[in-house]
C-alpha cells in the first residue's frame, strides 16, 4: 500500500528523505513544501560563494524543483510555508506566499525537516540595515551585493563558530577589515580551548581582529549600521555585521502539533527517526540524536547527520526499515591554510559525562619528512583511563588533517582503544604518510601512558604550575640554539645528547617537567632519568609546540 | 637484569627494535651490525631521490650511526656482516668487510632483521653492466649516476610492482623512454585486475610502454646491456635495466641457525616477535605475519609492519611485553597524478580464504562537487555475504585516496560491516568531503546490496556476458549526448528522466543491465523497473566508468 508523503523543508534532511522515499517506493505520492525560494541548496557552500572560491551562484543548487519532478516524480512547492499540522485529520495547513492562498494538504506520512534559524539576539539596533545572517541563499545574495559594491571597509562578525569563521575568511579575502566578537572564552566551542586557540592565532595572522570574552551591547547607526558597541564599551566601526551567534531549531510546528521534545529541547525521535506520533518523522537540525559514546541525547546540527537521518526517515516512511545509529560530532573547518578538526568528546564533554580520562598531544609530519612538503600537525587524544578507549580526537595543522580526523572518527565508531590505534595498518608511501602515521604515533604515546611507560603533562598544566608558583624543575632538552630562540620561562637547557653525562644537574627532589620540540627527544631523556632512579618526571605533550599553544591563551584577551 | 642485545640489520625493523630497546631499558648493551654501508635509510624514498623530488641525498638517512651513539647509546657497526649464529654459545660470527677481520660477539638477546634482497632472475646476460636493482643507497647511486650522465635513452623495467612503477615514473620524468615488462597479467598483484588496469592506463598516458603477460628471455649487449629480448622474441633497446621482480627474504642466517620457518617460507614468530628460540627475535621482511581477517599466515614485506614489529621486538627483548597484532596489507602508490590504494583482502585472496563475498564499485568526488577542484575516485569494496563484514577495499583516483583507504583500513581493523560504514560520522566541510563521503557512499551501496534492495553487476561480468554472446538488454540511462560520446556495445539509450514513460521499450524476458555515468541515475531507473514488476535487473557498478575500466583490460595485451 503506497503512502502519501509530505515533507516539510526541502534542504538537507528533507531533500534526502524525499529522494530515498522515492527510491524505496515508486508509487507513493511525495510532496515537498519549502518555505524559502530554494530547495536542496548547498548551505555549507555559502561562505565559499561569498569568498569567491565558488564562482557560479548556480553551483549552490544541488537539485532543482524541475529535477525533483522529472527524475524523482516528487512535487516541490517553494515559497510554501506549512503553518500548522492537524494530526487529528492528518493534514498540513499551507500558505503559498506568492499567491497568498491558504490550503490543507493531507498526508499518510509526514516528515518535518524545518531545520534551524539563526539566533537573532534582541539587541538595540539589531534591525539596522546591513546586519545579516549567512544562512540562506537570499542572505548570501544580500551580503555579496553589499561586499561587491565596494562599500564595506569594516565588518564585525558576532560569534566565533563555523559560519562566523568561514565568513571572516571570505571577507578578509575581499580586503575587508574583520573583527570577530565572541562572548565565550574561545572560538569554536566544540574544540578544547588550546586547540581552538590555534585557530584564533591563525585568524590573527590572516589579519582578523579576534575579540574573546566580550559580548556586543548594541548596534549604532542612522539607517544602516555604522558602529558596534561591545560590553566593555569598545566601539568598532562596521559597514556590515554578520550574526552567527548560533542556530536554534525551528520548532513552532512541532510544538504546535504537540509532539514530544527531548531533554535537549530538540524533537524526540527513535532510531527510525519517528517522533512521538508514529506517522510523523523528523530529521536534521531540529532533532536530538543519541551520542554514540555516552548514549546521552545531544543536538548536532550538521549536514552529515542530517543527510543520513533524512535517508533513514525517507526509507521508513514508505515501508523500509532503517536505523540512524547516532552521532559522534565529527567536524572540520578550513581557516586559510590551516585546518582544524574534531571528533568524539572534548574534555568538557568527557568531564560532564563523568568519564575518567587523560589526554595526549603529539606533533607529527603529515608525510615522510624526507619527501618534500611535509607539514607538522598536532594530534590531541582524549582517552578513557583503565580501558584505554578512545573518547575523542582533535587535529590541527595544514595538510592531511581531514584524513587523520576520519581515521579517529572511524576508530571511535568501532569502539577502539589506543592499543588498537597504535596497531592500525595504515597506508604508507612517502608522499602520503610516514611508516608511523600521525594517528599511529598518537596511539603509541597514548598506549605508552596507558601501560605506565610514560607520564605526561599538558601545556595547560605547565601554565597552571607556573601561575601557582610551584617549585618544579623544567628541563629543555633541545639544542642550545633552539633554547636561545625561545623557551619556557625558568627552563634549564640540557640537550638530550648530553643528558647521560649531566644527570647530576637534575634535582632529585622536585617534580621534573621535560620538553623538547615535539616531545620525542624529551621522551628519551625521560626514560634515561627514570632508569637512573629519578621519580616524579613528566613529559610535556607536543613539547614546545604544546607550550606555545597555551602561551597564546594567556595573551588571549585583547 | 640488563641484556646484551645484538641486532642484525639496521634499517626499518632493526633500527626500530634497537631504539625501542633503549627506551625500554637504559642499561642494556645494544649493538647493531649492518652488512651495508648505511643504517636507517629511507628505502621507500629511493625512487623519489632518483626522480628528483627528494633533492638532497642526505635526506635519505634518517638516523646516522653517530646519532645512534650519542642519543641512544647504541653501537652501530656498518659494513659488518653477521655470517653465522652460534645458538649453543649465544654468539654471532661477524666479518668486518673494511678490515677483513672476523670475530665473535656474544648476545643474551638477538634480533634478526636481515630484510629482503631483490630476486635476481638467472637469465642470460643478467651480469651485463647497467642492470640494477633499486633497493639500497649504492643501487640508487649507481642508477642516478648513469641517468644523470644523459646516456640513458631507453630503460626496461622488469616487474610491475611498487618499485618498478615508482622507478618508471622517476625515469619518465627524466625524459627516458620506459618499458615495463611484467610476466603476470596485471601490474600490482595485490590489487584486483580492473583496479590495477587503471594504473596501467595511467602509466601509458604518461608515456610508458606497459607489456603484460610476457617475460624477459635474455639480456643482450657487449659489456653493457643494449637490448632486452622478451619471451615473444620482441627486442627492446635498453641502456638501463631495472630489476624489480620481487624481493626474497634473506634467510641464510635463520636457516643456518636451525630456526623454524613458517608455511609461507618466512621466519615463524609468535605475536611477541619471538622465533622458535626464545632468545632470538625477528621482524621485517623476513618474518611471516598473521592476517588480521583470515588468521592465515602471510608475508607482507612493507615498511609499516616492519617498524611496528621492530618496536614490539625491541621492547620485549629487554623486559617489555608487547604484541604485534597482525597485518591487513594496506598499501598505496602514487603514479603521476593518480593514486592507487588497497587494504584487506582482494578478490583472489577472499576466494582462496574460502570466503563468500560480493563486490561493489562506486564513483564519488573527493569533496563537494560545488567546491572547486573535486575529482572522482573509484571505490571498490569486497564484502562478506550474509554478515556484511568488510573484507577489503581498493580506491583509485587523484585526490583524497590515502584518506579513504585509511578509513577502510581502520574499519577493517575494527571488524566493521558495511552497515557500520554507511553510518560513519566523518568530517564534512566542502573543501574536504561531501555530506556523503565516498566511503559512506560505498557503504550505502554495499548495504543496499546486503539488504536486497539492489542487485549489481561488475564491468567484468558485463564483459563476460558479451564475450559469451548472452542475450541481455543493456540500458544506458544517460542523456543522448553522453550516449553518443561512447557507450557499451549494444546498449539502448533510455534517459532516466524518460524512463517512466518508456517502460514498454524494455524487454520483460531478458536480463537487464542498467548503467549511467557512475551508477546513481541507473539505480533510480532500477528502482522504477523493479517497482513496476520487472525482474532480473542489474545495476552496473561505477556505471560507464566501471565499463571503461574493464574495456581497457580487453585491449591489455600489446
Amino acid at each position: 500500500m503506497s503512502e502519501k508523503v509530505v515533507v516539510i523543508g526541502g534542504v538537507a534532511a528533507g531533500a534526502s528523505a524525499a529522494a530515498k522515499a522515492r527510491r524505496t517506493d515508486e508509487f507513493s505520492k511525495i510532496i515537498i513544501f519549502e518555505r524559502g525560494p530554494y530547495v536542496s541548496f548547498a548551505n555549507c557552500g555559502l561562505p565559499y560563494y561569498l569568498g569567491g572560491e565558488i564562482k557560479e551562484r548556480d553551483e549552490l543548487f544541488l537539485v532543482t524543483p524541475e529535477r525533483f519532478k522529472e527524475r524523482f516524480n516528487i512535487d516541490v512547492f517553494v515559497n510554501h510555508e506549512v503553518v500548522k499540522i492537524h494530526r487529528d485529520r492528518k493534514t498540513v495547513e499551507v500558505i503559498n506566499h506568492k499567491s497568498g492562498e491558504r490550503f490543507e494538504e493531507s498526508y499518510t506520512k509526514l516528515m518535518i525537516a524545518t531545520g534551524g534559524i539563526p539566533v537573532r539576539p534582541p539587541l538595540e539596533g539589531a534591525d539596522l540595515k546591513n546586519i545579516h545572517s549567512l544562512w540562506t541563499v537570499p542572505d548570501v545574495d544580500a551580503v555579496k551585493t553589499l561586499v561587491d559594491s565596494g562599500r564595506v571597509r569594516h565588518a564585525v562578525i558576532m560569534g566565533g563558530g563555523f559560519v562566523g569563521i568561514e565568513t571572516a575568511e571570505a571577507l578578509l579575502q575581499k580586503g575587508i577589515q574583520v573583527t570577530i566578537v565572541e562572548k565565550g572564552n574561545q572560538l569554536l566551542s566544540p574544540w578544547d580551548p588550546e586547540m581552538a586557540g590555534l585557530v584564533a592565532q591563525q585568524l590573527r595572522r590572516m589579519g582578523a581582529n579576534v575579540r574573546l570574552d566580550v559580548g556586543i551591547r548594541r548596534f549604532l547607526g542612522a539607517k544602516t549600521v555604522e558602529t558596534v558597541e561591545l560590553m566593555d564599551s569598545t566601539r568598532l566601526p562596521a559597514d556590515l555585521v554578520i550574526i552567527s551567534a548560533g542556530v536554534q531549531p525551528e520548532l513552532d510546528l512541532v510544538v504546535g502539533a504537540g509532539l514530544e521534545l527531548g531533554v535537549t529541547g530538540g524533537v524526540l525521535v527513535n532510531s527510525r527517526m519517528q517522533t512521538s506520533d508514529p506517522d510523523i518523522y523528523a530529521g536534521g537540525d531540529i532533532v536530538e540524536s543519541t551520542h554514540f559514546i555516552t548514549g546521552q541525547k545531544v543536538r548536532v546540527p550538521l549536514a552529515g547527520p542530517a543527510n543520513k537521518q533524512g535517508r533513514v526517515a525517507g526509507a521508513n516512511m514508505v515501508g523500509g526499515n532503517m536505523e540512524f545509529r547516532g552521532v559522534i560530532n565529527t567536524s572540520i573547518i578550513k581557516v586559510g591554510p590551516m585546518t582544524a578538526a574534531r571528533t568524539g568528546l572534548n574534555e568538557k564533554e568527557a568531564r560532564e559525562a563523568g568519564l575518567d580520562y587523560y589526554t595526549t598531544f603529539t606533533v607529527s609530519p603529515d608525510h615522510a619528512g624526507y619527501y618534500p612538503g611535509a607539514e607538522p600537525m598536532i594530534v590531541k587524544l582524549i582517552v578513557e583511563k583503565l580501558s584505554g578507549r578512545l573518547l575523542g580526537g582533535q587535529v590541527v595543522g595544514t595538510r592531511g588533517i581531514d584524513k587523520r580526523i576520519d581515521i579517529l572518527a572511524t576508530a571511535i565508531y568501532g569502539k577502539m582503544t589506543v592499543f588498537d590505534l597504535e596497531n592500525l595498518d595504515l597506508a604508507y608511501a612517502p608522499p602520503f604518510s610516514s611508516a608511523k602515521d600521525p594517528c599511529i604515533m598518537a596511539g603509541f604515546v597514548a598506549a605508552n601512558v596507558a601501560r605506565g611507560e610514560l607520564q605526561t603533562v599538558t601545556g595547560m598544566e605547565v601554565l597552571e604550575r607556573l601561575a601557582e608558583g610551584r617549585d618544579v624543575q623544567i628541563l629543555d632538552v633541545r639544542t642550545p640554539d633552539e633554547y636561545t630562540r625561545g623557551h619556557i620561562p625558568g627552563a634549564v637547557n640540557i640537550p638530550v645528547d648530553q643528558f647521560r653525562n649531566r644527570l647530576h644537574e637534575i634535582d632529585k627532589t622536585k617534580e621534573k617537567i621535560l620538553y623538547c620540540g615535539i616531545g620525542y627527544r624529551s621522551y628519551l631523556a625521560y626514560k634515561i632519568l627514570e632508569h637512573h632512579g629519578f621519580k616524579n618526571i613528566k613529559n610535556l605533550g607536543a613539547g614546545y609546540h604544546g607550550w606555545k599553544m597555551v602561551e597564546g591563551l594567556r595573551n588571549r584577551k585583547q
